[in-house]
């Protein structure tokens, strides 16, 4: 979808009908009704987004979404800014933790540079996007111009529709880059309201000292930027990231496209606000994949709506929650297709 | 392993040395610190159990036990007995949402018959090793003799050895028997000391009067029974069932030959229980597969010590959370196993 400006972005309603004709299914299935519990609500959804009554979640893609951010400057984060581009080259070799549980579930990871502080050497499995080499540091002033948000929102929406063209049936999102925790606590605390101290994590592993470091420059961001929460592209240019607008993008293109679109933790979850906020409808396209270690993710789903699957202590990204919950997605669509009804298998039903 | 009593049954601890030395290797994988949370902690009990740095699971099997249960009579269930039989038809059919989970995790699952209440047709994968035709009405006495229970925890034990000699990597246990959250609810009740309104629920969804008989059969069984908490045996043989006799050998096989146990849900979990009772390194070799909506599972897990992978409100039996959840135990070793450290792919380490 080519956006002139990301309100042009109107989802349809998922098809509630459809989602009853699932449910009749669902409690003709041979197991006491209600018993599949999350997976039948997780069938049901998918039935509701796809406009599919029986639908198969063969071709699963991750779209891992790597860019610099300029507050590193600021001494934020346990790493130094090199191991954002230094992991891109880990993911295209296969060696990190998204490839590794990409390939248990067969998804397929595609690797995308929104804007990574370097030149990457090009890379058959690469995906360039470049908007800028690292966002700017928004303690003084806004991560990146509404033009360049725009951009990012815009190479989302097109690699997702490159996937389509490949063939897709569900999208994890992903994400890298060092310091993004620190700019998805800004966008919670900006879109949410809710205090910067409970909003805000330790990301890769920081001490005391630079969490609390962390907390003062996300408020001096907030105070010096203003970000103003019923302007989401606003909220997204002045303290986000790259790879954060680029997973706004393709958090709405999959819904757009009636794909179901499994959110991985804190900073696709960040994503999610800023496109919920864009269009609200959105949620309804979401599956949250897990709660994250981070705080501020509990907020981040709390305001979406969004209950997670998994809750398993992860706090890596890449897309890894994203990876494992896919599998449980693709579970669900089968025991709605798969399983033989009490009809079929001539099992008695309920008497009491 | 052949048991003269079941008293015979001793375990050799896990490895902790060799859990220090994966600790160790997931330290260095290219990932913050302990970021994959509980899939690092789940490899290194995988390679304590299996005394294997690099442990695959490939080879996964379900054990799914069906019996059937004297105390129906009673009035406890939402179903009528006959289920007990058709559903292993069904899942000999591969209809049963087992067999989709199963498949969808790359498991075979192995069937037996432990004591259904009736004559099946032989079926090449169908494993009959019945010791009765259900049990008794344990209302007015025994559910089964202490010889019965010895032989069907002896029969557990025989079929984790033939599916070791078919090859096996992990076990997950599976249960179905109209009646048997009854029987395991009345385990609960006996071997953790819990009033028996707190550890009854709904079984396959009983309403509100049968709910209520169901809580008063137990309170009976147990008053006319006085089944012996130091003596799990005789907790087993007063108010068990086949099935979960059954896996109580298969659980304490599966622990001897340093196989990881997948507990499924509620009756897996009763029958964990009585296992760890016998013996109570046995708990060291259990996965908790996930929290079933059964109020009695969450006293089943505390007082194994056990804390559940998958929150999905399931509440099948069968084998399903178990499969699940074997899936996510693959994937924890596959990150042991298959993620670059940061030396192999030049990631550069923390700073802060």
């Amino acid at each position: 979808m080519r956006l002139s400006q990301p309100a042009d972005i109107q989802l349809e309603d998922i098809d509630r009908g459809l989602m009853q004709q699932a449910q009749a299914r669902l409690d003709q299935l041979t197991k006491p009704l209600g018993s599949l519990g999350r997976l039948e609500t997780l069938a049901k959804q998918i039935v509701g987004i796809t406009h599919k009554i029986a639908p198969r979640l063969s071709q699963k893609v991750i779209i891992t979404m790597a860019a610099d951010h300029g507050v590193v400057q600021e001494g934020v984060s346990a790493y130094p800014q090199a191991v954002t581009q230094q992991m891109v080259f880990n993911f295209l070799r296969g060696g990190a933790g998204i490839n590794v549980l990409a390939r248990h579930v067969g998804a397929r990871v595609v690797v995308v540079d929104m804007g990574v502080a370097g030149d990457l050497s090009p890379h058959p499995d690469l995906v360039s996007r470049k908007i800028g080499y690292g966002t700017q540091n928004f303690t003084s002033g806004p991560a990146m111009t509404p033009k360049q948000a725009s951009a990012g929102i815009q190479a989302g929406c097109e690699i997702v529709e490159q996937e389509i063209a490949h063939g897709v049936d569900i999208i994890g999102t992903g994400d890298m880059g060092i310091g993004n925790t620190t700019a998805s606590s800004a966008i919670t605390a900006a879109m949410t309201g809710a205090p910067v101290e409970h909003v805000t994590g330790r990301g890769t592993g920081i001490d005391d000292v630079t969490h609390t470091k962390k907390i003062e420059v996300i408020r001096r961001a907030l105070t010096v930027n203003r970000p103003d929460a019923s302007d989401p592209l606003n909220v997204l240019a002045k303290v986000g990231g790259f790879e954060i607008a680029g997973l706004v993008g393709v958090i709405l293109e999959g819904a757009r496209a009636r794909l179901p679109v499994v959110v991985d933790g804190f900073i696709s979850g960040a994503a999610a606000l800023i496109a919920a906020g864009l269009e609200p409808r959105v949620k309804a396209y979401l599956i949250a994949s897990h709660l994250s270690q981070e705080p501020g993710h509990r907020m981040v789903l709390e305001h979406l709506g969004l209950q997670p699957l998994l809750d398993l202590n992860l706090r890596l990204g890449e897309g890894t929650g994203a990876a494992l919950a896919m599998s449980l997605a693709e579970a669900a669509c089968k025991v709605l297709t798969e399983m033989a009804t009490f009809e079929e298998a001539a099992v008695s039903g309920k008497t009491a």
